[in-house]
């Protein structure tokens, strides 16, 4: 392809600023000609993109993540194919990752894009697996913050989640009894069944304080959060001494990002000189050629599956976010262009 | 003395427990023989007492640290003379340090208590530096759980108290930027120009949110928190990555144990990769002794001075402890006996 002949993108936007709740009234799919890349750009025809939590907080004002401004293109991750390189570090063919926006055809600089070294664009590997927001966030949330331990009491609360699912499946390989909160039945059952974990709560169903009281009172070693709010403080309430709570995210509080509930057992650190140490994928950076292969080896070995739901047409993708809060699906959630 | 001889006892005991504030119509001061001490017991005349922020949540039912039930004795750590001995660990004469409880004369058992081997009763010493709930406290929280290294910035909440003045003066002796919190112009005058802090900041009369993001926006390494609430999203709000909260206490949260606040900021932990991490001193009790000299060094080389408050008799407990959370004294609370 060559810029005197470039493609009409379709851009998800932000419309409409959402205050608590969001629908597809806030977004709207616009049409417009690609942009030429520049000097050091690419233009990526998007291929797969995966439907993250942190989003909806860059649709808040001054939130967590940087916000949108109304007329934005939606920021997402994902799998593309460059249609046009105007960098060295790329050619036209080479599948990459990043930064690509709710869009059918990104022009971005290179510079954030990696080269995807498959011999295919397999969004269950490339993002499910080794994505930054599932398997590597999994991966240092559960190692290098959690510090789990072989034979160690490990809870995950969004267990059925991109996330949690990996986290689930890396705990039990590490030897670790696995304690997984999910909601609905059809999720706990694949959990437990399917990926045979130790134990499932459905939080929807039963009281997780009861629960966790009755299956590992004060006998928590690690917890890796996805969700915060109530889920959290009944887990504070059953920590081990010496026990890491890992702070990925917490979906239950993304819709009010100004009023959000900090957890009220945070006191239960003191009694059990336990910690909760927060954490976003970037910070281990250095470390992703070395968690990509551990990863990569696992799941050759059968031991690590990817579970994935998708949605189809970047006009899906409004839908496919509110999902994620419902928990209308199992696994990584993506939405194929 | 022997034990056809005994003492009469006064003793602190609960009345009535409060609800949110207390006063002195909580607590009854009766008059009792003092036991006689059986095996391996001591009867212990009590010369000083430590007033202790946990003391008021032994106050509620079910709470934090063991609850008082109405009719007990006050629970109190303290310094006293023994002065009968069943115990081979102790003579009579010795000079103890323990859980007395809020009395004049203690009959406890002798593994509760440790000799201290000053020449004399030195409550500055004994309470007030090396004491479990104020210097040892301090230390592990500050170099353990804190991990402060030189030239870090360091905000240390309740600066004026017990714990935090040794606090702030350990983190000067190790070369760190203190930032100290405390409530009204006498404390923060003593503070800064008698301790010489970087900075102090009247929480009673500046808003700590504007003032800490003035003074070290996205830059605190270190913080020891004795007070939670506010200040504590206050801080949690300007941590650079990789920053260590230490969750000593919640001075601000004791009078309401079931409706704690948590710290709505706590997702901060995540943007910034940075730790809360709780304990109580007991935690380290192993590294005791260690610790215990070197607070005893850099008392004797000057580099640490230890502010002692006095109330006097037993009598003036209640009126001691309520003190404590109005904030009318600066340093060690004590009540001599």
């Amino acid at each position: 392809m060559n810029i005197s002949n470039l493609p009409t993108a379709k851009k998800l936007i932000l419309k409409k600023r959402p205050g608590k709740d969001f629908d597809e009234e806030n977004f709207e799919v616009i049409e417009d000609l690609a942009k030429a890349p520049e000097k050091d750009e690419l233009l990526i025809k998007v291929d797969t993109l995966a439907i993250d939590a942190w989003i909806r907080t860059t649709l808040h004002e001054g939130s967590y993540h940087d916000s949108a401004q109304e007329g934005n293109v939606i920021s997402a991750l994902g799998i593309g194919e460059v249609l046009i390189s105007k960098s060295k570090k790329f050619q036209e063919g080479d599948f990459v990752s990043g930064p690509l926006g709710a869009q059918t055809h990104s022009t971005m600089h290179a510079a954030a894009f990696n080269k995807i070294h498959n011999p295919q664009l397999d969004p269950e590997v490339n993002i499910g697996l080794i994505g930054l927001t599932s398997g590597l966030t999994a991966y240092f949330g559960l190692i290098d913050v959690g510090k789990v331990k072989e034979g160690e009491t490990v809870v995950v609360s969004g267990a059925a989640g991109g996330v949690g699912i990996i986290v689930c499946q890396l705990a039990k390989v590490l030897g670790a009894k696995v304690i997984a909160i999910a909601g609905g039945p059809e999720k706990c059952s694949y959990l437990l069944n399917d990926l045979e974990m130790d134990h499932v709560i459905d939080y929807k169903n039963s009281n997780v304080e009861n629960e966790l009281e009755s299956i590992a009172k004060d006998k928590i070693d690690v917890f890796f959060d996805n969700v915060g709010g109530d889920i959290l403080d009944a887990v504070l309430d059953n920590l081990n001494t010496g026990a890491r709570v890992a702070i990925c995210g917490a979906i239950s509080q993304y819709s009010d990002m100004k009023n959000v509930i900090g957890p009220k057992k945070y006191l239960k650190l003191a009694e059990n000189y336990a910690s909760m140490e927060g954490f976003t994928v970037m910070h281990f950076s250095e470390k992703f050629e070395e968690a990509t292969q551990k990863l990569l080896s696992l799941y050759e070995e059968g031991k690590i599956v990817v579970p994935t739901h998708y949605e189809n047409g970047i006009e899906s993708f409004p839908r496919a976010l509110k999902m994620l809060f419902t928990g209308g699906h199992t696994g990584k959630l993506m939405v194929k262009i």
